[in-house]
Order: structure tokens, then C-alpha cells, then sequence
């Protein structure tokens, strides 16, 4: 009988009390109220242990001073919706999510190529047709014309469709008589296979892609980090995390080289329950990891036209996208989780899904009663009569700002001016008592969430475009947005007892950053950039001067 | 930039040193040296601080103080070869071991299935148509007889032959016309499989077979461990983990809930990349949980007739056994996991396997220099002119005593007198200079340490048979039965620098037992049991008055 199971416990290395002081300190409290201050102390657990106004009586002999020079301080950023290793292999391989015309982007594969000898395939990802102004797919053709000889295989920006060259697709014995699977599709043209893949006909060529190597992941991860703290991000929720993923993330933590806190939400059932195991795993490495739920996908995106609608796209009359899983699929899955509780996040980007997933939690919130907590991910087109029901099934809306400012004359395209009541309804949302989270969708956008809070509050983009915003009825105020980014990041992952604020007792990360987002300019916003980023009471991060 | 990485501590909740006193101390010391002693001081990390003799003034004041009332203290048993999960799962599942004949396997089969109509296949281990003395493998038509109308699937005690019933077979979709597949055998009667599938055939069924869940994993770790503490085992070397075996482990160490230390070997090289990455991982958890190396089979079972020999099996003339890898592939697989400081432990049954794994270890030591410790588990049969090899390229032999004596009228029919002479010739390889490691392979046997102890030194099996030894030329000292038990079990894991011995820095693991092992008889040492086992300073198990 197991008689003596020691307790165990993590220590910091012994440093009493740190005091930084003289800053501009900004955070919300537990109920969403800002509140000012000019100190912190931290405790020996890196956690804040007094909030301290101007009048307050500093600690007389701290072990460790910090001299804010009063700079502003705000909590350390919580990105509610990204996907960690997507950001580190952005990082590791190609990357084109900065072209802006096809020529530019067979100019980088074609360099990229030239300085990956020895890599048996070229991946990448970032393309966007729509931002290349291509008004159509890429080719197979297209590709070939960079790469003829190695096998290359791109993701498509939104992640929902990828671009194979004719080595690729011999590679996966791709022809013309290959089959659509279910809930994907080969694009074809003159008979023939394109070269792009959408949705779950990308695993026809991913099947033949070679699978990363451990180090890949490591370093990739290792990579990701380092974005991350640059950015301003402390923690991130990792929607759709992999068994691989997890072990990456568990030999860091292992090897105390893990910073960032990763809030783990298993890519389906399968991997949920490989991980965690009959229910969410403890918090781990000072509450630097845990497995909290189960991402599922009910529907595509609306670039690749693979979000489901209600009706036909604008722009495709006779397409309404696919819904991934069957009504009894979904509401299995769900319930699933939810009997071992595991929160279940599902990913809705059209009108159908987002019904379809309000649909499926009244159907079963009799059966399992509790806190569950039920998030839908994107919740980007909602008819207008389905807003309200997010409030009144406690339903947490996890969205990403950027993606409006980017998606915008695309969703126009496809949804006609109609149906853009309920797009990116951010204020309607709230306004019907919701509770928003907001995220990046990292490494579809940049994970960089300041962009995110300056979209959220104007509805313009990198360029302050379009004058005035885009619907800006739909902006929220900064105290929404700075809570989408921090409290309610958190409570979307059952973490707002430990992380989100900087109250007393939650963890002590925070960024020192160069003007104050409660006034600053929402260009000024969009430019900031953390001069340190400090996660658990130590600063992981100084911008170089 | 990662600046500052908290170095995390594990610390033990505070008590200060213990005493235990008033001992008949028995260990070896780091070369292998009996040492006695009558007092133990334990430290604040759970290891050993001092080991007091008689004269020795003792601690003033201990925090806590236990007196042994002149019992025997010894180090805690290792088992260099054992499956953790297999042995769960046994004392979970139907466990047909202790059956003596075909009828009173039926009648438990039948009382089982009885007993748990919930479950949807009877699953279960143990048979031996050996001990049956059945003269022929069991058939489909023999489980039929216990059990019509539920798939039942029972694994042979070496786990190198499954036994399915029809409704199995039919669930598998298995016909007259399935194929066996390379590195098994469908066993066939009258132009139909069966009911015995060898090696790679029991994947056909297996295949079939409904997953265990994590809370079943779960579960039969908790009752794995609590066996193997109240055996006397305090480490266990785990031959064969999979990712699944893996997070139970992990997740039972995130709960403090792993006690007993598993030292882990990936059931081949994908296992050992995804659970471990670049690297062996880090000790966790205290030093309870690693994963060292991997598991590499390269043939089955003597039993079964799956090991590869030399020559012909005596009892089946045509047949010499299996390869189960390529001499490429063997070479293949060892290299990669060297070449990331992986250990490899190569199981090698026949005489023909452990030359082959010879011949490997030779071509490639010149291309891997530095400390590889290469094991080959199990080392059963090996052509004489092989065992100086063993010293010679340093592998240590991996073996389980118990084994012979269950083995020893199988082992005389399947190879005739003559090679007998290098059949578990545990004292020729020490004596030519090798290094023994000893464990019991459970679930193939119990895993009590202490019958392997006896028959190391006997060769004698549960009856004290045969009278005198079945060829006592093989025996081998105390000192060495109990090294393989406990220091050379952790070298041969590279654990012999906290694991092992009771020496001062090693891990306080021991246990309190009835009678000095350097002493008793073996009878008297096969019937021993752990009155108290100890992990790491803490008295985990006390066995009931």
C-alpha cells in the first residue's frame, strides 16, 4: 500500500523579496477594474505579493531592486488561441507570409531552397492567394517553376489548404484518379490534380511528407519561446496540442527550459486522452504547463471557403463549406471530455458551426452540470439571432482581432454586405454579456498581440485602414480588450486564480513597455514593443538598446 | 534569449535526519565489497548520510528515529528486466499462471468471465501448455468450450503466442485464408488457423482488440507498484515502454503517486524518440522515472520455438527459429540510438541471436566509442565459443535466474544435451569476466526477486528440484546473485551513482527482511518476504502482522 507518498514541492532558488518600483503599473482586478500602482513586490515563489501606491512604505531591504524609471508596466500578455510548434516551425522553415505577389513568393522558395541543400523536402507555409491579388489558386505548375526537382509542400496561411509541386504529389501518388476524402477536397484543373489540397485532402500529401525529428521539435519550440517573450506573451493557450508537441514541451519543462506558460488543449480525443489521461493533468513546472482540455474542429476557414455557412458563399453559389463532424460526432466527443472534465474548445468559423456548437451545448448542459466553461473558437460569422445565446449558455467567445483587420476584404467577398452584421462581432458579443478571450490564431497571424488590442479597439489595420474602421460599431473599449488579452485569456483556461492579473498572489508576469496602452494612440498601440518581458518574478527578456 | 532559467529545486518536506538503528546491515559497496553494518542515517533528501557500525556514536538528535530490532536490513532489489504495465495488466486481467492443466484453465476462463459480464473481450494472460503438460498448443475449440459468445484472447506466459477463441478470430476478421505475417506464424489445424497465432501473428488479433483506457492504465500501475513493493522491489528496469506505459508513469509522477523507480527502455526506436526526443531524459520525479535506452527484439521465445538458434530445434527438426530484424536493420536501429546517447538492450534468446548480437556490437563499437554498456536481455542460450565475448566487447548479460528453472525440462527438449552446456550459464560468463545483471521478466514470472536470489545460487526451482542443481556448475556465489539484484542492476542502467548500493550518497531504498541472505538457505531465501520496504527514506510498505 502506498503509505508515504512524499509532498513534494518546487522552490525558486532562494531570492526573498523583489521590488520594482517606480513604474507606471497597470492591471485589471478580479472583477475587471484597473487599477494603478508605482510598485510591485514579488514574493519567493515569483508570485506579486503587494500592489503599492505612490503614498505606500517600499520593503526596506529587498534582495532584488528594479528602478521602473517610470516606465509602464501591465500585465504579461495571455494569447488565448495559438498554436506553439506551428509559431516555432514558422520560424525554422520557409515563410511566406510575407510576399505579396506569387513572383515574390518563387523568388523566396526558389532562395530558400538554394540554402537548404541537404533538406529532402521544402515545407513552409504563409501563402495567400488573396493577398497576392492572384484571384485564383496556385499551381502545381507554379511551384515547379521555382523547385523542380526536390518535393515542396506550403500550407496555406489559414493552415485549411496546401500547395503541392508535381514531386510532392509523385511523392504521395497523387493522380488523376486520387479521390477527394471526406471533409477535403483536390482542387482539380483540366482533369487533372492543381496541386492544392483543402482541408482533410491535405493529409494525402502530408502522409508522404518526412516527419520531424525530435531536435526539430525541440528547436522549434526553443524558437517559439523566444518569439513569445518578444512579443509580449507570457502564457498562450495551444489549441489542437499533438502527443509529439507534448513531449517537446514536457523535455523542456524537464530541463527547466521552459519560460512561457502553455495552457494545452489536445488535438481531438485521441490525443487528449493519450496526454492526460481520465482528467486534466495537474499544473506543471510552477504552472508552466497544463493539459486542460480538447480542441475539436467543426468546420474549416472562411479563406479556403471551408467554414460552414447557413447559406451558399457570395462568391460561390453553389458552396456552403463542411461541417467536419456529424451532429452525433460532435456531441460524442463533447460529452467525452466533459465526463472527465476536460474543457472542450470547438472551433466554429461559419454561421452553421457557430449554431451547430450552441445547438450541441443546450443539448447536453442538462446532462452535465458544472462549471464547464464551453469555448468556441474564432466564433468569427454568427447569424444575429445565435449572438445572444453565447451569454446565456455561458459560452466563452476566443477570438482574434487581427483576423478581422486581416480577412476583411476577403470576408466581404464572401459573405456579401448582409451577412456582415455578425462578422468579427466583438462588441455585440460583449454587449450581450459575453465573455471574450482574445488570441492571435499564431502563426496564421503574427502572435504579436499588440496589433490585436489596436485592431480591437479601432477595426483598422497595419496601415490604419479603412479611416474611421471597418463596422466600428463592433470595437470594444481598452479595458475590453486589455481583459480579452489578460483576465479573461486566463479564465478561458481555468487559470484566473493563478494568472491574467497582477494581483496579489497571482503569478508576477508582466512587461515593461514605452507608453500607456489606457492612453496611447491605437497606431502607438499597434507599434509598441516589451522593453522586458518578466514571467514568474524573472525577466526572461530585455530589448537590446 | 532565454536569461534567466530558474534552476528548480526538489526538496522532500522537511525532516531532518533519520536513524535507523539496531540493524543486521547487509550491502555492497561500489566495487562489489560485502560491508556490514548496525545503523543507517538517512538525510533530509532521502539518501544515505552515514552507514554506523557497532562502535559508532550515533546521531544525537534524529528527527526521526526507527529501531530494527536486530532484523536484517538489505539494499532494495532491482530488476533489470521486467514489463511495469505487463504486470499490471496481470493483476488486473485474467491471469491463468498458476493453472495446472487445460481443464482448470477452461474453469477459470469460464468463472472469469462470469464474474465480469461488463467486459466487452475477456483479455488475460499465462498459459503454458507445458506446465498443462498437454503435449500440443491449446485450440479455438478449447476456449469455445469455457466461453461461446465473447472474443477471448489469452497471451502465452513468455507473451511470444496469443490463444483466441472463434469469436475473437471472427471479430479479427481472421479466415483459412489470412496470411501470416513476416516474423510469426498462424499456427493451423485441418486447413484452418488454430486459435494459436506466434510473434508478429498475435498482432492480427491484437489489432482487434479493444484499447485499454487511461484509467486503466492508470490502475494497473497502482497495482503494479504495490506488488512490486510488497516483493522487495524497489527499481525496476522497464523493457519495452510505450508512449502510452509512458504517460501513465508520468502522470503518476506529476500526482506523487510513483513510487517504486522505473528505469525505462523505448519498445524501439519510435517509442524511444517520441517519449525521450534527442536525448536520454533527465532523472525525474526524485530519480524515479527515466528513460535510458531501448528495447530491441531480435528474437521470440524457446518455448514458443521463436527463438533463433544455430542448429535445428531437437523437437522440431525443421525449424531453427526467427530473426525478427535484419542484420541492416539491427545495425540500423543501434546506431541510431547511439548516435543520441541512447543505451540499447538487445533482447537475445537463441545461440544464433546472441552471436548475431555479437557480431553487431563488434562491427559498429570502433564507429561509437565511449561508455555504451551494451546489454543483451535474456543471453539464454549461447554456443560456448560466444560467452568470452561477452567481457570481451563489455555487454552485460542481462538474465533472469527464475527462468531456469521454469525452462529446464522445455529447454531440454527443444535442444538436446548438447547445447545445454551454454543454456543459462550464468557462472561461465562470470567467471570469463562479464557482468551479470538479474531480473525476473515478469510477467513471464512473478517478479519476486527472492526465488531468483535461490536459484542463482541453487539452480534449484520452487520444489527444491532438481536435488543438488540442474547442472550446479552454473551456479553462483551469493555476493554475485545479490550484485545482479542490486548494484550491477543499476549499472547496467547507468544508474549505479544513486541506485544500488547503501553506500553514502545512494538513494535510501532497502528493506527489512527475516533473515540474512549472506546466510540463510536458499529454501529459506525463496520463501523470504520484505517485512518493511523503504524508498527513498520513507517506509512505503509494512507487511500486516
Amino acid at each position: 500500500m502506498l503509505t508515504a507518498l512524499a509532498a513534494l514541492t518546487l522552490a525558486t532558488p532562494a531570492h526573498a523579496d523583489t521590488l520594482v518600483d517606480n513604474v507606471n503599473g497597470v492591471t485589471l482586478d478580479k472583477d475587471g477594474k484597473l487599477v494603478r500602482f508605482t510598485g510591485l513586490v514579488i514574493d519567493t515563489q515569483g508570485k506579486v505579493k503587494q500592489l503599492l501606491d505612490r503614498k505606500d512604505k517600499r520593503p526596506e531591504r529587498p534582495d532584488f531592486k528594479e528602478d521602473g524609471k517610470g516606465r509602464t508596466l501591465i500585465p504579461g500578455l495571455i494569447d488565448a488561441h495559438g498554436h506553439v510548434m506551428g509559431l516555432g516551425f514558422q520560424l525554422m522553415l520557409l515563410d511566406l507570409s510575407e510576399t505579396k505577389s506569387l513572383a515574390e513568393a518563387q523568388a523566396a522558395i526558389r532562395q530558400y531552397a538554394a540554402e537548404n541543400p541537404e533538406m529532402p523536402w521544402i515545407i513552409g507555409s504563409g501563402w495567400n492567394q488573396e493577398k497576392w491579388g492572384l484571384g485564383r489558386f496556385p499551381t502545381a505548375a507554379d511551384l515547379d517553376a521555382a523547385v523542380p526537382n526536390r518535393p515542396v509542400w506550403l500550407a496555406r496561411v489559414d493552415g485549411h489548404a496546401g500547395w503541392a509541386n508535381s514531386a510532392a504529389m509523385a511523392s504521395a501518388k497523387i493522380t488523376a484518379a486520387s479521390k477527394s476524402p471526406d471533409g477535403g477536397r483536390i482542387e482539380m484543373a483540366g482533369g487533372k490534380p492543381s496541386g492544392v489540397f483543402i482541408d482533410a485532402a491535405m493529409s494525402l500529401v502530408d502522409a508522404a511528407k518526412p516527419k520531424p525529428l525530435a531536435r526539430d521539435l525541440d528547436r522549434a519550440l526553443y524558437l517559439a519561446q523566444q518569439k513569445l517573450m518578444e512579443q509580449g506573451v507570457t502564457s498562450i493557450a495551444d489549441m489542437g496540442t499533438s502527443i509529439a508537441d507534448w513531449q517537446a514541451y514536457r523535455r523542456a519543462g524537464d530541463k527547466k527550459q521552459l519560460a512561457i506558460r502553455i495552457l494545452s488543449y489536445g488535438g481531438d480525443i485521441d490525443n487528449m486522452a493519450l496526454i492526460a489521461g481520465g482528467e486534466p493533468t495537474p499544473w506543471l513546472y510552477d504552472d508552466r504547463l497544463r493539459m486542460v482540455g480538447v480542441k475539436l474542429y467543426l468546420d474549416g476557414a472562411l479563406g479556403s471557403r471551408g467554414a460552414w455557412l447557413k447559406a451558399p458563399y457570395s462568391d460561390a453559389p453553389g458552396q456552403k463549406g463542411l461541417p467536419l463532424l456529424t451532429p452525433a460526432q460532435l456531441r460524442n466527443k463533447m460529452v467525452r471530455a466533459s465526463m472527465d472534465k476536460f474543457q472542450v474548445a470547438i472551433h466554429a468559423i461559419g454561421d452553421a458551426a457557430n449554431a451547430e456548437a450552441l445547438d450541441a451545448i443546450t443539448d447536453l448542459t442538462a446532462d452535465l452540470p458544472g462549471e464547464r466553461r464551453w469555448r468556441i473558437e474564432h466564433a468569427q460569422i454568427i447569424d444575429p439571432v445565435d449572438i445572444p445565446r453565447f451569454a446565456q449558455l455561458k459560452v466563452i467567445a476566443s477570438m482574434q482581432p487581427v483576423h478581422q483587420t486581416s480577412d476583411r476584404l476577403m470576408a466581404e467577398a464572401r459573405l456579401g454586405p448582409d451577412r456582415l452584421k455578425g462578422a468579427y462581432a466583438w462588441r455585440s458579443l460583449a454587449s450581450a454579456g459575453a465573455r471574450l478571450a482574445f488570441g492571435s490564431d499564431v502563426p496564421v497571424e503574427s502572435a504579436n498581440p499588440f496589433p490585436g488590442i489596436a485592431a480591437a479597439i479601432s477595426r483598422t489595420d497595419a496601415a490604419g485602414q479603412p479611416f474611421g474602421g471597418w463596422h466600428p460599431e463592433e470595437t470594444v473599449s481598452r479595458e475590453v480588450a486589455l481583459d480579452g488579452f489578460t483576465r479573461n485569456a486566463a479564465y478561458a483556461a481555468f487559470a484566473e486564480d493563478r494568472l491574467g492579473t497582477l494581483m496579489p498572489g497571482m503569478r508576477a508576469d508582466f512587461l515593461i513597455v514605452e507608453a500607456d496602452p489606457m492612453l496611447a494612440s491605437p497606431d502607438e498601440i499597434r507599434r509598441m514593443v516589451p522593453l522586458e518581458t518578466w514571467i514568474g518574478g524573472y525577466r526572461y527578456y530585455k530589448k537590446k538598446d
